[in-house]
């Protein structure tokens, strides 16, 4: 393993979500170049590693692409164990694909171990599944962090083709659901705004694109968050509803 | 933890790609019940529960969706460790959400696992990452398995927008070339069909949207494959290329 850089996903943050092999990663680890966004959680368990962030964070960039490139090859050509570890899946807008032809341009062996991407997983710990028999066969992530990345695409989707997630999206939010309902989204299509996705600092904020075109405050931690567009996102209130109703009728029956 | 129902994704395949959760909640389990393409290595983890199939397989169903639900209820009601263990991540065309609704509906608690999906792993595994700087900001996931599901999304997509991914879209895969090709996709864009993603028999066709649409004979191996469509799909020849060159350079330097 000696030498061998991994391009690891970290997964939306909490420990338990990280997969066993990224797991062993980070024990055998001796170096460790991390987002910002990485949980100190799941850093601790490069137990034995330097641990060097590399990240961004509020868009201030600390190291350059370029400087992370020379960083991950001369310390792998040291023969050290080295893990690149990324928030969420390390392909999913976390520039991986850079970093591993950096890696192959040297001649440094690498490998890519897949994590849970918050685009799924924020979602679901929300209680929002992105497909769903009847409401949506398929689904599209894009990042919101520019609009030049997201309004070719959302400006072509037929209305409720689809769900709709964007990373990184929560400040655009009010332009996205504009630029949807201006394509002829229903207006009381369901939305939501997810933060923190696994964390103890987990929040959420529901409503319909209507609502998300007026730029709600939503909550937010400081943390990146994932919007997430459609009708799946009402089989959460569903849910909620359906739980609320088991809850009164224990009540109700203990009495 | 008794009586709770868990929605675990398992993942693509390798039992290291479960997550440390899942992992634990199927060492714990009493009862698991299982998709067909859950491959018998993550199974091996449920030692103590007892296994029982539920998975349609080759499109044949074994059990019906209804009557997975009566057993989810049922198992829960008496009291035991409950896993239902789906390929990949149990909300990405898993059915998941509906399973949910049943047991909220039915008052039986339950939890989502988030797993690592095929639509990200097989991509990544085979070094395609569905996002890359100037190739695409943003990917779509969309079920292969009925046209209804793929067309309408994929006849509106802007060409060499995004990165299109179809899970079980192999059989499909000459239709849903040539859609592209009808919308506007140059004949050039590069195209991989993936199988057996994280496994041992893991086996990828790698061509253009042209030699896509002339129904090429693919590798296959009785498992559902994923197509994965887009620029990206290039970076994963580069990388070949570069690894290619850099063994040489090692060679000639042994000399």
């Amino acid at each position: 393993m000696n030498g061998l850089v991994s391009l690891v996903g970290a997964g939306p943050g909490d420990p338990e979500l990280l997969t066993v092999k990224a797991a062993r990663r980070l024990d055998q680890a001796e170096v460790v170049f991390h987002d910002a966004l990485v949980s100190p959680e799941v850093l601790a368990l490069a137990h034995r590693a330097w641990r060097v962030p590399v990240g961004k964070r509020a868009g201030k960039k600390e190291v350059s692409q370029d400087d992370i490139h020379r960083l991950l090859v001369r310390t792998a050509r040291r023969g050290r164990r080295v893990v690149r570890l990324k928030g969420g899946d390390p392909f999913v807008l976390g520039r991986g694909g850079e970093e591993a032809l950096a890696l192959a341009e040297a001649g440094v062996p690498f490998e890519v171990v897949p994590g849970v991407s918050s685009a799924l997983a924020a979602p679901a710990l929300a209680n929002v599944p992105v497909t769903h028999r009847g409401l949506a066969s398929g689904f599209v992530v894009v990042s919101g962090h520019a609009e030049t990345a997201w309004r070719p695409l959302l400006d072509a989707l037929p209305p409720s083709s689809v769900t709709v997630v964007v990373l990184m999206g929560v400040a655009a939010r009010a332009r996205i659901a504009t630029a949807l309902l201006a394509r002829g989204w229903p207006a009381a299509t369901p939305a939501a705004a997810l933060f923190g996705a696994s964390t103890p600092e987990a929040q959420g904020w529901f409503g319909d694109l209507a609502a998300l075109a007026r730029e709600p405050a939503t909550p937010g931690t400081g943390a990146p968050g994932c919007l997430c567009i459609g009708p799946v996102v009402g089989v959460a209130a569903t849910l909620a509803r359906l739980k609320g109703r088991a809850r009164d009728e224990a009540g109700s029956s203990a009495r």
